[in-house]
């Protein structure tokens, strides 16, 4: 494995990178960003920032303001693009832009013609994490995963799927139950066909219902986020932790919405909150 | 006068509005952005920044995240569109991105085409700030400038031109001296013809040479910026305010470059001597 450096901007007290690398999983160059505080005493905590629909790597790392904390506490954080890209990668048919190209949720697609590049799962969970921890100073036993929207869905189902493996969770405003909202329903009917059953390892509700369990998840929620109703019903998230005891701290923000002025409005409180268990 | 509201987002104790008018002066419609504290108690001190060349008012808006500070010191921050837009407006001729839209360079253009709309100047000084003082919760008597590359130019020069109307001024990675730089000769001779006399009071090194003063200046300088020797010559301003014997604060950052990583790791510290001088 290799990675070949797009960029380098100092940013705080540490390089905002981005990388580029051939994804075996994915079949497809990828580009990732990728914080590097400086005056690492070697492998560092890290926090896996999965990002929402239509989104690549930049979007959190331009936007976020993530660097004036991850610097201070000494935290790298990684943020991947959100779907396979390229010639040959399929797109929604009608190239709608919350399916496909820019809207991978974070899935190991089964269904063709998707099955054949969009793999975000085994990506995030294997090949991008396996890849930094060789390449970049991440200590692979102290790894944190957050994200918004679908990256949120994306976070709190790997976390939930591999509690082992990810120390801490957080989101903001994420798609909690993709089973029961439109987003959800169109990438997991697409991606893995019509049998719900193959759903629910991809559903942070189904999840905890069939047991899966992680120490504690913090969620930030706009109060004023258009999506709140139809697509991200984070009540469905507090029934689904409480009837699995799992604590949840469900933050409802009056007046803010779903973009990134929200998610800087909280993500030194996140990554605070990652730092102390990690 | 009347603005519409073309987007509000709430962003840490305040809110992130996005404007737009007609503008009188530029015969065209305008947006701009204003971040407005919550809670001010009256009309409250203002940050005008000045963005840099193909910028439009999002990029320091989505980027800089100046909004966590602002709203801590009960600042509202204006930042204006950098040209003209619209059906009617020229543009570079050869569609370059350092002249013409994106690139208005505060200038009162003399020369035709340009002289129809390009008058960014009188924009900047008046229209744009009595229609901020008329609909926002902006004093007056209390309000700072700031900006970056083409917009810091902007900056040093109008505090130059007006230090009564303007109680502080900085700039990150200003063009110091147009007269010298290949971005500035393009546009001082494009906007305001071949006579050289006429560019100085565009020129925040030839202002002071011919008696302007402010009573202090902060200017933050990335050492890896690319344009740095060939478009910034930050020593031609060192040189002219110690001339001057006009404060320069001139801090040479290691490592940082020109892009929006370098102006977001600074921000707080010119919200902060803004706040302290107004």
């Amino acid at each position: 494995m290799s990675i070949i450096t797009e960029s380098a901007n100092r940013c705080f007290s540490g390089t905002q990178y981005v990388y580029s690398h051939d994804s075996s999983t994915l079949g497809c160059r990828m580009r990732f960003a990728a914080y590097v505080p400086d005056r690492l005493e070697g492998p560092a905590p890290t926090v896996l920032w999965l990002s929402g629909l239509t989104c690549t790597e930049e979007n959190f790392t331009a936007k976020a303001g993530a660097q004036r904390v991850a610097s201070e506490l000494g935290i790298v954080v990684l943020a991947p693009d959100t779907s396979p890209r390229g010639e040959g990668v399929p797109d929604d048919p009608d190239g709608a832009w919350d399916f496909g190209l820019g809207a991978g949720f974070y899935v190991d697609a089964t269904e063709a013609p998707w099955s054949g590049h969009y793999l975000m799962r085994t990506y995030v969970e294997q090949e991008l994490r396996q890849l930094a921890v060789a390449e970049l100073p991440v200590d692979d036993a102290r790894v944190g995963i957050s994200g918004h929207s679908m990256g949120g869905h994306g976070a709190l189902t790997i976390a939930l799927r591999s509690p082992e493996r990810f120390r801490s969770v957080s989101a903001f405003a994420p798609i909690c139950a993709p089973s029961f909202c439109p987003w959800g329903q169109k990438a997991l009917g697409h991606y893995l066909g019509a049998d719900r059953a193959a759903w629910r390892e991809y559903d942070a509700c189904a999840l905890l219902e069939d047991g899966a369990r992680v120490p504690e998840i913090l969620v930030d929620q706009g109060l004023e986020d258009g999506f709140l109703g139809e697509q991200l019903m984070p009540e469905r998230l507090e029934d689904a932790c409480k009837a699995a005891r799992v604590p949840l701290e469900l933050r409802r923000q009056p007046g803010h919405d779903h973009s990134y002025f929200f998610v800087a409005s909280f993500i030194e409180d996140h990554l605070r909150w990652h730092a102390e268990r990690l």
